[in-house]
């Protein structure tokens, strides 16, 4: 007997008939003797349509208290589908109960919108679970110390699932989402790209950092932080399906690198079109440059990713990152009107048109040229490379978004990611 | 300064425009210095929605489990119309914030979809009101002593806002709904039909379970136990009406009898078709037949409201009372399987189209003559009166169903109630 989290997402809470199925196949693990508990979102649509009113009554409010009002209301659809759930799982027979985040409780900081947990009492969901109960339990929301409802942001679900996972120590959290689990990159780009059996937490956290949007970055930290055992699966699967072959199905996030791993190099390739290139050239390279540029973008609120300082010469540098497309035109602002008179550059100049394309993989760790073949591979397609980023586990390099399909083909053939390691 | 409770019914927050209305109407009182509460519903056909959802996934289900359910999905519609409430009210410039009956909180029993108010904290509400907050309670909702959220079941809303209005000693409970008042008759029945400026919270009370659909009974009941000054008035007055004409339009319930009231013998007069009569006939009268025959019906769930046992003619006596239309066959069966054989009655017999008229005056505690008249005034149109039933201040009768009009006409002109009282 193992205890069990599983978490149900929008689309698969979507109607009364798919909501049965959920029921269906949780009663299906609870019969084979193992304790459940259930995370589902908001029925698809439910929050949009909520946020959608408050935007109605109050365009462009911002305010905390604005913020608090919107927790409050978008929280309601989780506890609506978590109610339902418990509902449908009554009706296969079960004895189930649902709980909203704050009668746990889960509590959370007060950053409304986007609340992270402080803590999870376990006691009460143990009692249900040690009295038979399916428990029932609403994502995406908590409670600060004040009983204000909280919400953890979009894809918060996630998060809660793991966060729960962890404090009642559970076996393993099943994450059932619309793609049947984690792939070496998007099947729309590439074809021949293979779903991974297993992938190591940190190999995770860069692939949803660098793009795959698969999973809520939050939650795999959580599961890293916790060691939770964490499985991407199909809830498109027939409820009916073999136990067995259902809970070795989709990818296993996993912290026990030497067991089950697959000893690929290189695991899976992300890429990213969400962000732009921002330039100050002719910079007089003194200490203190990097802090005075990208203070004020800070400052500012714009979350900058990759960069690039270029070696100096004359005294005279030009610096290089990434920012959020969103932010692209305010930071050129930004820079041309604060940052440029200031620091006596020459000129400020941005680029919209690229992309970021990433090689992840635990074995990059141990393998030396693991980056000397990426830029080799990228160079035999004629792409420039524009910027370059490294970690421990990850290559990311910046090229025109033009090459990005072509850039991606190649390096998982050159990868032989269409394999499965050996 | 007063300190005033508002209450909106479905219809007034049933769009985000009419929100917006209801807000701009609690935001010029606010501003006129009152301190606020505001009560609403959730937004119209959502709490139809919801509890349709329910049923598509567990048809028949009747269990507490079930039922708790139930109020952790229903509750939700609540919640979602305080918070955009609250957002509109940010909207329009006030400092707003909305609970839900757990963060009041306001305890109930758990008696799930039709639990009872034991007890209102009024401590953070009061010390946001001194901190100039305009504070929204969801209506309808409350929770039990474990952290579950309970129901008052249909209508729930009103007595809400006056509970909360006796917990915070409010000056006075402002229900507006989609009528301008109370009417001395329905005026769909009769044109004629004047509305009541003032009404003593015992007329209330017996226009509420009589028929007249205005205001949920147990809010009149609270509002008498607790002595809360409560009005019904419209909401569907433009919000920028003159705040002096607003707060003394609609009907006001009373407490105080001998100074505003309007000195009429007979204040209304109520109707009710939703009863079907049921006699047995042919009892042998001895002690007890009473409890033998209603105490198996009360066992079955079944309400009784009229009651008329005959005076007893050799031994023998018949013995009729009134149910919901909706138990009559249930009724008629229990009657000829259980109590029928056990009682040697000799028959059961029924008439589902009959109608209750009744009327109401607080006058007719000093006032003799007025059932006398009621009786004259119905046979002088031939209406056969088949059960009669009287209280201090009402005179029941029961009566063919096709005459209901007539009499409820006849009555109204008899008792001079299109003219104001002088």
């Amino acid at each position: 007997m193992a205890l069990i989290v599983h978490k149900y997402g929008g689309t698969s809470m979507g109607s009364t008939e798919r909501i049965r199925n959920v029921a269906k196949r949780v009663a299906k693990w609870a019969r084979a003797g193992h304790q459940m508990v259930v995370v589902p979102s908001a029925m698809s649509g439910e929050t949009n349509r909520l946020l959608g009113l408050a935007k109605e009554l109050a365009p462009g409010k911002h305010t905390a208290a604005y913020r608090r009002e919107l927790d409050m209301l978008a929280s309601t659809g989780e506890q609506a589908s978590s109610a339902l759930l418990a509902i449908a799982l009554q009706a296969e027979g079960m004895t189930s109960v649902s709980y909203s985040g704050w009668q746990v409780p889960i509590k959370t900081n007060n950053a409304y919108t986007k609340a992270r947990i402080d803590s999870i009492d376990d006691k009460r969901v143990r009692a249900d679970l040690d009295a038979g109960k399916v428990v029932v339990i609403t994502g995406f929301q908590g409670v600060d110390e004040d009983n204000n409802i909280t919400t953890l942001g979009r894809g918060g679900s996630d998060t809660s699932a793991v966060a729960i996972a962890a404090a009642l120590k559970a076996d393993e959290a099943l994450i059932y989402t619309d793609v049947d689990g984690v792939y070496t990159t998007d099947p729309r780009v590439v074809p021949e790209a293979r779903r991974l059996h297993t992938l190591s937490f940190e190999e995770m956290l860069e692939m949803a950092s660098l793009g795959s949007k698969v999973l809520q970055i939050r939650s795999v930290e959580f599961a890293g932080k916790y060691k939770v055992p964490m499985r991407v699966l199909s809830s498109f699967t027939p409820w009916d399906i073999d136990l067995a072959e259902e809970a070795k199905s989709g990818t296993l996030i996993t912290f026990e690198e030497d067991e089950q791993m697959e000893h690929a190099v290189v695991s899976g390739i992300a890429f990213n079109r969400d962000e732009a290139k921002v330039s100050v050239l002719g910079v007089p390279d003194r200490p203190g440059i990097a802090y005075q540029i990208l203070g004020t973008v800070a400052d500012a609120n714009i979350e900058v990713d990759v960069i690039i300082q270029n070696v100096s010469k004359d005294g005279i540098t030009d610096f290089s990152f990434t920012v959020n497309h969103a932010d692209y035109a305010r930071t050129i602002d930004l820079l041309k009107e604060k940052v440029l008179p200031e620091l006596g550059a020459t000129e400020v100049e941005g680029d919209p048109r690229i992309c970021k394309v990433s090689i992840v993989g635990i074995g990059m760790r141990s393998h030396v040229g693991v980056a000397a073949k990426m830029f080799r591979v990228l160079s035999e397609e004629g792409i420039n490379i524009q910027m370059i980023s490294t970690s421990e586990i990850k290559t990311s390099v910046v090229i025109d978004e033009k090459y990005m399909e072509l850039a991606v083909r190649a390096l998982h053939r050159a990868f032989d990611l269409e394999q499965a390691p050996s």
